[in-house]
């Protein structure tokens, strides 16, 4: 439903945080059977950064993505309402990573959870906070993105080691009374009863054993070709279909602010959309597929370049199967 | 932030699934050392529920409960905008357990997402559903609490044993113009950094390996004393908060609907409302602690006594730390 006349919820700060370590496709090469030049044509990808220090989960990554989006935003960890965390690796499934963040950040006044979307996490969840704060209750969110891929990478499948890195990206969400910020989202699910793109063991289908360790359940696996189908109708579809829901034209458009999980669904969307790549935020080459922080990853990359009232579509496709979209007009958040 | 004049979010259908197999404290003396007296005293519980087929885990149950939820609340699958689901236990980290219920219920309009907040998730989840529907934008919101704690409980640790249940239970909450529903909430979480309430592996912290399983690292731990002490200040606590800032005395409480942990949490919490225990939902001896389930399990039993604008305080404290407090006036759901 669309609204007008009410407060919204804009975006006042972006952070983000990378490893330091660099997993090239030249090491890759070493490690299973493939080869740069197929990984960069395939999947746009050079290299991505992997947390090395088991110490540094996502809850750490998270942590000084949020710091960073605080000092943005100029607002103090004590002020923040509610810390909402988009992730398939969080540190624990309980203690929570939004609590284990609120615990470092100091955020004295603020409730938290996890969101389980998969790569449509941070969509849903950014949707779900400016919901929130659209209701009145709350003035300040803190919306995650963190994933430490590289915890269920498995190093010896070249289906899926050449695409996953590990990163975070944070946002802060605000109550505003100008004419900024969310204005839609569409939003689909589509059970994965078929298991395209599953982690298999470690929930309550099939508890952690000797044998699922050693069946190499634990890690992320994927029918490559079923999901790069799916997501490319799916992401190009739901961008177009936000666009003429909204009566937006791709003059309208500033900028496509894509999940980066292949550059060619990428580009199949922006086609769709009429968009040309000079509008694309794309930064796949030098992260990979950071799964729930690809978006805010991408906002703060090009946050000099953001001018306010500039009209963004942001999409995504992931596990689940979940995908979306979502239009914002950016309030000049730097 | 108290809301006025505005619409409101209503739960207007109950939904439970409880599985057949029933395990006893007299089951549980043949397999730890411990004995029925000591149980009951301690903590309320007789028997707990048990789903042994393993293929049934989360989505199964929950699926169950929102058919349940959807048929008393005459509302479609396909009128279903969302579905939110709390779980510590999903089938898998992905697909998200919603996305399979989503399936499973044929619920083409919905998205959908998991939420991770320990015990506190129905509460967190019921809450941001209702600011969800509140902004506008989403109508029908189905909000299930489901675990199956069973793949997750030590048998041979009586410490954790004797506590959880398998269970699911679920609501469906809608948009009214009618005065009651969701009226305030007050939620809380504070980091737990020493683990007091851990499942330690399976996450990025410790992927699961050999070790982890031979350490028994992936089945929940507690430190019960710790836990119990902190459970008992922070429901009582909040649950009296709620009241002094919404000017509510114990006579206007027609009932308290409290996480079912431990029935001498639910007693400290009664007496600090100055509630009475026959004003308290209380199953805890025949399902145990059913975590994301207890709160909407506790409705689904009582809901035959709840009457149209009866006012209830629901309350729950779990891992994260996470614990909160909610207030919502019946509205005659069946």
């Amino acid at each position: 439903m669309a609204r007008s006349n009410q407060r919204k919820a804009t975006i006042t700060g972006i952070g983000h945080y990378i490893p330091e370590h660099i997993l090239t496709n030249a090491d890759l090469e070493k490690l299973v059977e493939t080869n740069d030049e197929w990984i960069r044509t395939r999947t746009g990808i050079s290299e991505r950064r992997i947390e090395k220090d088991p110490d540094k989960a996502a809850a750490h990554m998270g942590t000084q993505a949020a710091i960073e989006a605080l000092n943005s935003a100029s607002v103090d960890a004590s002020d923040v309402d509610a810390i909402l965390v988009a992730t398939v690796t969080p540190d624990y499934m309980f203690p929570a990573t939004s609590a284990l963040i609120q615990k470092s950040l100091g955020a004295k006044g603020a409730f938290g959870f996890d969101v389980s979307a998969a790569c449509s996490g941070f969509l849903y969840t950014l949707s779900t906070a400016a919901m929130m704060i659209e209701s009145g209750r709350v003035d300040t969110i803190l919306v995650i993105g963190t994933d430490k891929m590289s915890s269920i990478v498995d190093y010896t499948d070249r289906n899926t080691c050449i695409l996953f890195g590990d990163g975070a990206g944070a946002v802060v969400l605000q109550a505003t009374e100008e004419d900024h910020g969310f204005r839609d989202f569409i939003h689909y699910t589509d059970g994965d009863e078929d298991l395209y793109l599953v982690q298999e063991a470690g929930g309550s289908r099939e508890p952690a054993s000797k044998e699922s360790v050693e069946q190499r359940k634990h890690f992320i696996r994927q029918d490559g070709r079923a999901i790069f189908k799916r997501a490319t109708e799916g992401m190009a579809g739901v961008a177009e279909e936000i666009m003429k829901k909204n009566k937006l034209s791709a003059e309208d458009i500033a900028w496509l602010v894509p999940h980066q999980a292949n550059s060619r669904i990428i580009e199949a969307t922006a086609n769709r959309m009429g968009v040309s790549m000079d509008q694309v935020m794309m930064n796949i080459d030098k992260y990979g597929n950071t799964t729930a922080a690809t978006i805010p990853l991408c906002l703060y990359d090009w946050k000099d370049q953001l001018q306010k009232g500039d009209e963004l579509i942001l999409t995504a496709f992931g596990g689940g199967l979940t995908w979306g979209a979502t239009w914002l007009t950016w309030g000049g958040a730097k």
